[in-house]
């Protein structure tokens, strides 16, 4: 292999010509398809509509050369546009430069993380949220969305600090809505819903293969921007009754803008950006995944977080809007018959060409009529059988998808993701947070020690064993604590506890700290501590902490030794 | 025991008469010695300096019914009232009614928060956060008081966004220091350090006990303070040579003020005050521990967040400043020899006093001397110790340590504990993530199952049993599949997998969808998935799921009845 085509990604070295064909025609209709949701996510994200076009060149190409999923699909997608403009709406005025600027920072520096996750695999770490958490969180996003898009459908200009607010002043202000922007919005809405709910029945009972049927389900969006824009033309509905429609989408190719975001930006950026993150690891792999599966490959986790996390970088540069593995853009990738990343390079490179020659075609397209795919598209993400199985499976679960969604609409995205990963953690520390601990004695007759409770065993006056078989780290050592002192209030008179650490693995420095303190508070109660059986590595550790010169107690090498140490004298002369 | 005494905490009840001398006297020493704190610290906090004394009163009551520890002393303490500032000078101006009106609102919302741990036993929840990543959080809050503290030490108006800009600001404006006030302070800052490094050595050389050495250390705060304010009034400082002095402090005691806060107000500040009650958490358990194993007394986690929770709620009505456990406040009740929580009482009824009388006193006590003391308080909150020790112990947990204390100094505080948070709980994560799998085979001529790794046992074509010795979860899912993928790689023309759940007490929600795609996946592969032995209630719960009916393959009540029924036919007639 040459050092050249070392660079170059797999499937595209062992590229299998009989693919060619298909992968030009999907990559083509991809670019069609995906051009008025690419508009939308910018309006979305609080930008002007043609950076929603610019992210899908390089990035489109960045994450086919480096990811590792066939055919997902990267782009502006609803969630990371959601959640741009709730992020940089408070701190800057959107579409004025200043904003501009944020959302491309934003950008870079979520793509750096992801692409230091995926460098460091630490793919792992989108298990930090566990799936009801992410449900929660998707379904109260696309409430926010939706409510978010209702002034575009009325055609009014509501006010409001929350989305409660904006959601009650879009309301108030129903009797004002704009007649032809309403009639029109609600067409499309109409429209959409017929078409999404029963279109793919029919075509197939008049015969259709089901794959054509669910490939025509994808185009009818298209079909009704097409409509809905020229409607306007025909009737002068912008210009005669002021129907808004997108506006000038400046035509040209995106510059390559390199840049570092100063220390503010990063500093206020930072937590939105690895919240970003993580949402956009935990949806990109999921997906992909999910892909996966129903082609029989395989994908790489931590690739796809380096494919990822280039894209966003790319993104930042050239473009300037936050991009990530689309779940509409990636069935319309497979609807299209794409198979492999190739699909995705024609498409970036078909935009070109839309964006060179095609771009204006775009600006008399009615806002109602995006508003209404959008809101279509979040309707699909509010996943409400998700609720119903957690809720008939595990109610935990259940409450903590009802808190994150509540939590994203009450008190914002952030927020809500973060109550998310409180909600994930908490449920996770509760369940790791009891370790397995026996009070165990001695076999008669042998060196064995066995559990009290299930076996006959011989235990010391005063003396108390207690097996600790879980390693010990800052999420359990409450509880072992606690059951520490429960365990020394039923033996009568104790002044000597040993803890058989056979199965312990590793105690943290949390660990060490709080055997420290239960040392002195032992000694205080007049209770020597002895640790036995102590694992090679752990005592190597341990020799190095304050806790090791301050043990009150001996280090024993076995269970038994200590018990021969620690028994009275006038139990080795029983026969006396 | 009367209804009414049923109210009162135990140790009143039951209030030894000897010890009410020594309780008395602390009382007072304690409300004397704790005043240039409590208006220190809330200046600190960008409040009138008269709210830390009014929140001296009441709150240290509630808590003092409520709690469990017998000598905690709560009040305005140093880590709470940065916070405060941190979170409320970016959306109010400090000191403005407004900010007065969030203030309240931040202790009312972290308080009840408390309050609902407590009453809940969610005390476990203190666990988020491990030692190091405590201890980091406290540094990086200490440099951060310090920095915040410069600017009256010169005597300059710094400007800036970020703690970083003051910095750099404050230190350009060196040379223009105000000289006087200069002097005051370097002066104050000299003698307090003096005081802190070498008094208690030398009075115990003197021939001090040194009990009593501590006392006089603890004192010396007070008499710096009281020299400052007379050397202002001597030559006044204040009015002829500009010196900044407290300013006027409103006598008179402190309104009972109810409110509720309005939906914008908690919108914006419940992150922040899920975060200040996770660290008043933190910091109230552990230093209470602290004190109780020094004294031969136990607390109880959850009586100390109602104690603290409820400190916080009556705060916000009287006084309208979150309050905390104070680690100098209970050492200064410990060395005035306070035995019970009645020399908390007697030092909230004895700052009643002060405030209907003595409050005028402090008016002309220099700003300077206060910061030199907020200083010196700040310069023992910065534990190198610990790094020190994190270093050698663990590696991981000192990087924790840095990352959280560098969070906190480039990002904030907020974003410094959120990130804190999240490295514990991919520590976290990351220790649970590896849960103990093995591959199993039969023991020639038994029933039994082991490990083939270490027994000679006999294994099926195209078979794999695998047993899980873990609950299954959305922690270490990640790892599950990796592993089952791993092995199944291992087997030539793999056509069945057996999972032996003998050890698996529990599949959360999103165990049963990833195990669903893994079903899925498999049977893509050719490759049927089968339970075996699985526990009773896990069954139960399993039947209402999705996966149990489209599971490909059976569930069958031992691995032995899988392998008998999966065993090729030509197996049963090896003789023939």
């Amino acid at each position: 292999m040459s050092a050249f085509s070392r660079l170059l990604p797999a499937w595209l070295t062992h590229y299998p010509r009989e693919k060619l064909g298909a992968d030009i025609t999907a990559g083509l209709m991809v670019t069609i398809l995906v051009i008025p949701q690419s508009l939308a996510y910018a309006l979305l994200a609080g930008l002007p509509p043609q950076q929603g076009l610019y992210v899908s060149i390089l990035p489109v190409i960045a994450y086919a050369w480096l990811g590792s999923s066939m055919v997902q699909a990267v782009g502006p997608v609803a969630v990371t546009a959601i959640m741009t403009y709730a992020v940089l709406s408070p701190i800057a005025s959107p579409g004025s430069p200043e904003y501009i600027a944020l959302a491309a920072a934003l950008s870079l520096l979520s793509g750096a993380m992801l692409l230091a996750c995926g460098v460091l695999r630490l793919g792992f770490l989108s298990q930090l949220l566990s799936r009801p958490v992410i449900s929660g969180f998707i379904s109260g996003s696309a409430v926010l969305i939706i409510i978010s898009q209702l002034k575009y459908l009325l055609g009014v200009t509501p006010h409001g600090a929350s989305s409660g607010e904006v959601m009650l002043d879009v309301l108030s202000k129903l009797p004002q809505s704009h007649l032809p922007t309403l009639a029109i919005g609600l067409t499309a809405l109409l429209v959409l819903a017929v078409v999404r709910s029963t279109l793919a029945g029919w075509l197939v009972k008049a015969g259709l293969a089901s794959q054509r049927a669910a490939f025509v389900v994808r185009v009818m969006p298209l079909v009704v921007v097409l409509v809905g824009t020229l409607a306007v033309i025909e009737f002068d509905l912008d210009r005669a009754h002021g129907v808004a429609v997108v506006g000038s989408v400046a035509a040209g190719l995106p510059a390559f803008n390199f840049f570092l975001p100063g220390f503010d930006a990063t500093r206020s950026l930072i937590v939105p950006a690895f919240l970003m993150m993580l949402i956009g690891m935990v949806q990109s792999i999921t997906m992909a995944q999910a892909l996966a599966i129903k082609r029989r490959e395989r994908i790489d986790a931590n690739a796809e977080l380096v494919g990822l996390g280039a894209a966003n970088v790319v993104a930042a540069f050239s473009g300037g809007m936050p991009v990530g593995g689309g779940l509409s853009r990636s069935a319309i990738n497979v609807a299209a018959g794409a198979q492999t990343p190739l699909a995705s390079i024609v498409s970036a490179l078909a935009m070109i060409g839309v964006l060179a020659g095609a771009a204006s075609w775009f600006e008399r397209l009615p806002l109602a009529v995006l508003s209404a795919s959008i809101i279509m598209a979040a309707t699909s993400m509010i996943d409400l059988q998700a609720l119903r199985q957690a809720w008939s499976y595990d109610r935990a679960d259940a409450l903590a998808l009802l808190c994150t969604a509540g939590g994203v609409l009450l008190f914002g995205l952030e927020a809500g993701i973060g109550m998310g990963i409180v909600l994930s953690m908490a449920t996770l520390l509760f369940r790791v947070s009891s370790p397995h601990i026996a009070v165990v004695g001695r076999v008669p007759g042998t060196e064995h020690f066995r559990n009290v409770a299930r076996y006959e065993v011989e235990t010391l006056p005063g003396v108390l064993f207690v097996r600790i078989d879980e390693r010990l780290f800052f999420g359990n050592l409450g509880a072992v604590e606690q059951r520490l002192n429960q365990e020394l209030e039923g033996v009568a008179d104790a002044h000597d506890l040993v803890l058989v650490m056979s199965g312990v693995n590793l105690l943290d420095t949390t660990a060490v700290e709080v055997f420290g303190e239960i040392n002195q508070d032992l000694a205080e109660r007049g209770i020597k501590l002895h640790l036995a059986e102590v694992k090679g590595p752990v005592q190597d550790r341990l020799m190095k902490s304050v806790l090791w010169n301050a043990l009150t107690g001996e280090v024993f090498l076995s269970a038994n030794a200590a018990y021969e140490k620690l028994a009275p004298p006038e139990v080795w002369c029983p026969d006396i």
